[in-house]
């Protein structure tokens, strides 16, 4: 592996559009003629937008398992994320195979799967090796509407990035579905995070949200530094750009510190 | 309703034990001859080792949901939570029927279908209507092993905490499981959150991690203040006393602060 590769890994909640971003950031690539390959870890998912480079649907078969240990839906994408880390070595002797400059990696359905579990922790890891990685935490906006929900996202992508030790850029999804007047109040709490403190506190009834609107302020004061809570639209294109300037940048900055 | 009644929701990652906490509450409760039901929220499970007075189950089909929409097992868990949330007025007068004193309602085994799904969260509500709620959070010791683990999986409670609206009691699962190097890791990061800080900024490499050390450290000193981190055994039966007197404890409070 002479050559300087980047892994892109797609993470969110069930629906917050990872395998659409996945489609649209490999098409971005590809017009450009850069090197990109795609990889799917859903061992779940029925239909896909995009033809993965690599697959783990051909390594794991879902439906067998739940006939075979006679699990539920549950227990059976629990299986076959366990099932995949310990088929590891054969999908990163696939990934090496290709060598693609860019790997655009789509995760499973439940995030929780992938980022609360040894497996997808491992997983991650091994896929990472050697490469650059970094990852873009899609926040769903039907869960960002009220002021503690989108404080609860933030939270989750947060818990998200120390459970797996990547670096991370935080998106807004779907931004073309979004109303006007909802995209003020998320560019609001974004530019003034003591707007979203106040806006906690007014509504909320718990002594926690009192008590940890603090915390939040300030974590939201270091994404507003970082500069990377970007609106996005997977759909019809916008911002995909600048997010992709962040991870420039990104690795740009972690070239020179490793250098 | 007259009767004042309590509800206690069981959260936390799938195996972090929340299914044996409801049979380990249930046994107390009725020890106690105290009025007590069960209900189980999570249409995907296949054996319980509790007979739940309420049962979706009963209400959902997820086989036949599955075959039917030619789901995967990820869809079928998704559509199968949006399903129990159109039958929630069946559950509520299923409960209302029983009229428990106390009721503790197991959640599915992955929490994200609970925590971030509109329907999981309109659920939750319609459950802890009229009643007073509170939630036992579980945190998976396996997953708290290391410094950023931990972190990760405060920030966690905390986000679905807000998600919920609930109020929330944190618990270390399994405590009969945990090796005691590693305990007592717990529990010193657990007494002086600077130490968890300094652990997470002697392995963590990303910038995040120096970043945020600060805020979780004033999060871990609120979880100290209110002293609601409690190590439990649902197996053993080890602060199961100290949990439910936690649990009384918020009641009375909030008792007094509404009335």
């Amino acid at each position: 592996m002479a050559q300087r590769s980047y892994v892109i890994f797609m993470l969110g909640t069930a629906g917050s559009g990872k395998t659409v971003l996945t489609r649209t950031l490999y098409d971005w690539f590809n017009e450009k003629h850069l090197d990109v390959a795609t990889l799917n870890l859903d061992a779940g998912v029925r239909r896909l937008p995009y033809n993965p480079d690599i697959d783990v649907r051909d390594l794991v078969n879902i439906d067998n398992l739940t006939e075979k240990l006679d699990l539920g839906p549950n227990g059976a994408m629990i299986a076959s994320m366990d099932l995949i880390a310990t088929k590891i070595d054969e999908i990163k002797a696939e990934i090496d195979y290709i060598g693609p400059e860019y790997l655009l990696v789509d995760t499973p359905g439940q995030i929780e799967l992938f980022a609360y579990r040894s497996s997808g922790r491992l997983v991650s890891s091994v896929i990472s090796d050697e490469s650059q990685p970094t990852s873009v935490f899609l926040i769903d906006p039907s869960l960002a509407m009220r002021p503690e929900g989108f404080s609860s996202i933030l939270l989750l992508s947060i818990s998200v990035a120390f459970q797996l030790s990547l670096p991370q850029i935080v998106a807004i999804s779907k931004d073309d579905i979004i109303e006007k007047e909802q995209m003020e109040n998320l560019e609001n709490w974004i530019e003034s995070p003591d707007s979203l403190v106040a806006d906690i506190q007014s509504v909320g009834q718990t002594s926690l949200s009192q008590q940890l609107g603090l915390s939040i302020m300030e974590i939201l004061e270091q994404f507003k530094t970082t500069g990377d809570l970007i609106p996005i639209s997977a759909n019809t294109g916008h911002n995909i750009d600048t997010l992709i300037g962040q991870m420039e940048r990104d690795w740009g900055e972690r070239d020179d510190f490793y250098e």
